[in-house]
């Protein structure tokens, strides 16, 4: 009899894993149980869809479902939501529209991904206010965009909109909103943005958002969200002062969906989401996790970390896929790079770039901020990058950059991602032959130029 | 008394070695003998003065002569050559407007550089024909540019050029006289251009360069440089046509400027480079010598080699300043990582790129091209990105990597470059935690993507 695996979850890290497995071994049952429509999509492309550069939701499908289920022989049910895990029986209790039934299986992978937090807000509730996570949420921005635009509801000023919280998708959104000619505030509790980036090239895109009409609002907590007689925002509250607003995009972060996970008496991590070891087993022997629902160990710090991301989740489902069918491969350690892109800048960072995130890895941090020119200093078209970056007074390792600039930022943190993944030192760094010519760097990249400043500051 | 450190060559190696030697070391006596005016400049920006994106040679010099002089107290001589080394007596004899005198030294740096190959060909010094490698030579063919493009000459055809070599230089240079006005024509001896990059990457060059209106004759011996009454260029023969050319531009590789060195008795490279062990000392203790005149070691083959580029010189002579100043810091390997601009292309590579280099170096090599989208595959503007990439089959170990595209090319080069100096394998490499955003990669960047498929011919 054939061997089956579950997945519970029909996104990047669940249908990675689905179609290895059934690529190594066309012999498994594999049954990927997922409560929405929506398959294999990539949610990082809404913003762009909201913003109109994307012209229809199917097209950040990656795979369509038909192909999963007659090409690749994966039995997908749509619309099934696994209710509860139970390890001793190793069955799923599912509901669907037929009604609740139980899923045995042989090996399970929880792929359940994360949802946007919804913070304990007055007024979330009302029409006009939305939280980013889901095609659906997408879907329901972009329509109620157009509505503003046309501004058939008559409220006194709908084309404002207020994006709560200066994460990548704030950042991203105020630059979708903005393009669609709305007027955008962007509010932030904390002193600055991009809280992973590092306080240098925060400041840096916050500036870049004003200079392109987006008000940023530091240390600003909304109170509430309030409307009047219509029923929809209306307002947006917070301690100074009362915004009219139209709209408001709620994005203050992400949390694991660890819930099915904990109730069949997983692990969870101190992150709140679900333990694995380095092939991505949980606590118990048959059942796996992968993408936003599950932990990864950090290259830099040796610890756990939560940082879900697309990479992770495509990577962590294929090798746990293959590991589900019979050939063992290691999930793969994170450095935490990321990269967005913030109206006409470039923002990247990799590893521990914060004082205060490198200490609680136990190291002794210096941190150096450069500028450099992002071409030859007589090449046409060049502009300012800016790179911070973090290396260990201890030992000389490399710790993390974070860097922003107009031009060459998302690809040069993969220079710096790489190093980390080697466990460089800060003088290995500066000594690596990188590429140039004029159009494109500086004989001196500035990565180079950062690890140099940097470099001379831990050996003084 | 203080030590005099004497330095032959004012260019990029030269002037790096005296300003850190002086910098941490003020009390020493730094001399630069320059046998030509222009100190410290970038020849690597001559094309784009010849394409007219420069104003002015001087806009190609990093610092000044006079900065060296008054700021940083170097005894920079221009117009002073150096004509002879003794190394029993530490002496180099120097011809200045004033005469001949020696000039004694404690420490000495040879920082010659390179001069273009002049091939033994008929009508090399005929009026029209180039080679390329000094300022002076840039100054002069911009001049004849001009000359060509008023066509007051009566030229039955001035206005078509020949590029004799197709290497970094003459692909830089057919962009930059295409964009003068001038037809091109581009010649090379082999079966294809850019030799370093490989025979895949270098056909994607070559059809955009076709599509640009450069015809590329592949296989094509220029025989001679044929004048008429005129005295000047006016025509090129190969073996199989003559094609009318109101000028001709040389460049079919670069000889290290070692004579001073073979007269002085010190041991040359098989490459013809002067050798140097790890901090950059040749076979006399007293004597250095770093950029485009010598040799280097190469990380990944473990050899020497001679690959004269500009960030090796700078930091090399970088390096050295700093060693002859007491404080020892070894030149560094390289990988030999390199980019360049080809009109619309981005074109790099790093490493041992082509099986029969791999090969030399005594690996056993598999080398697999993929194709692969530079953005997320919903995301407006992106485009096709070729990489070849080169590993070893015994060891799985990364041996290097060729890549072209109109976008992303020139720094993601440098995620397999500083894999290579962390001696990675394939399969590691596959496993970096690269960025991803949708305007800037696909989830899986396409330097994972050939990773993977390199990865799987490998194991296979």
């Amino acid at each position: 009899m054939s061997r089956t695996i579950v997945i519970i979850g029909g996104d990047a890290a669940g249908m990675s894993a689905a179609s290895k497995a059934k690529r190594i071994d066309p012999n498994l049952e594999v049954v990927v149980l997922e409560r929405g429509e929506w398959v294999s999509y990539a949610a990082c492309g809404l913003p762009y869809y909201v913003k109109g550069d994307i012209a229809s939701l199917e097209d950040l499908v990656a795979v369509p479902a038909g192909t999963f289920r007659t090409k690749r022989g994966i039995d997908l049910r749509t619309s099934h939501e696994a209710e509860s895990i139970d390890p001793a029986a190793k069955t799923v209790s599912v509901r669907s529209a037929d009604g609740t039934y139980s899923q045995p299986y042989d090996k399970l992978l929880i792929a359940t991904g994360g949802r946007a937090v919804r913070p304990p807000l007055e007024g979330m509730d009302l029409e006009g206010v939305f939280t980013f996570q889901s095609m659906e949420a997408g879907g329901a921005v972009r329509e109620y965009v157009e509505r503003l635009k046309s501004n058939r509801d008559g409220n006194s000023n709908p084309q404002t909109t207020a994006v709560i919280g200066g994460g990548y998708i704030g950042v991203e959104m105020a630059e979708a909103l903005s393009a669609q000619g709305l007027k955008v505030h962007l509010f932030e509790m904390a002193s600055h943005i991009l809280a992973p980036f590092g306080q240098e090239t925060a400041r840096m895109v916050e500036a870049h958002l004003q200079d392109q009409g987006v008000p940023v609002h530091l240390n600003t907590r909304v109170q509430s969200l309030v409307t009047g007689d219509s029923g929809r925002l209306e307002a947006i509250e917070t301690h100074e002062e009362s915004i009219a607003a139209g709209m408001a995009l709620v994005g203050v972060g992400l949390t694991p969906n660890s819930d099915l996970a904990t109730r069949a008496g997983l692990q969870i991590g101190t992150s709140g989401a679900i333990a694995t070891d380095e092939y991505g087993q949980t606590s118990d022997p048959d059942i796996y996790a992968a993408g936003d629902c599950a932990e990864a160990r950090h290259a830099v710090s040796g610890q756990t970390a939560h940082v879900p991301l697309g990479l992770t989740a495509n990577r962590h489902g294929r090798n746990i896929g293959s590991t589900l069918a019979g050939k063992p491969v290691p999930t793969g350690p994170i450095v935490g790079t990321a990269t967005l892109k913030a109206f006409d800048l470039e923002v990247a960072r990799t590893g521990l770039v914060a004082p205060r995130e490198a200490e609680k890895a136990g190291f002794d941090p210096v941190v150096k901020t450069v500028s450099a020119p992002s071409r030859a200093h007589y090449y046409p078209g060049g502009s300012t990058l800016q790179i911070q970056m973090t290396g260990d007074r201890r030992s000389g390792q490399l710790l993390g950059a974070a860097m922003a600039g107009r031009e060459g930022v998302a690809h040069r943190i993969n220079t710096v991602a790489t190093a980390l993944h080697a466990r460089m030192t800060v003088e290995q760094l500066e000594m690596l032959d990188l590429a140039y010519a004029p159009p494109f760097s500086p004989v001196w990249d500035p990565v180079l130029v950062a690890a140099r400043v940097l470099g001379s500051a831990l050996t003084r």
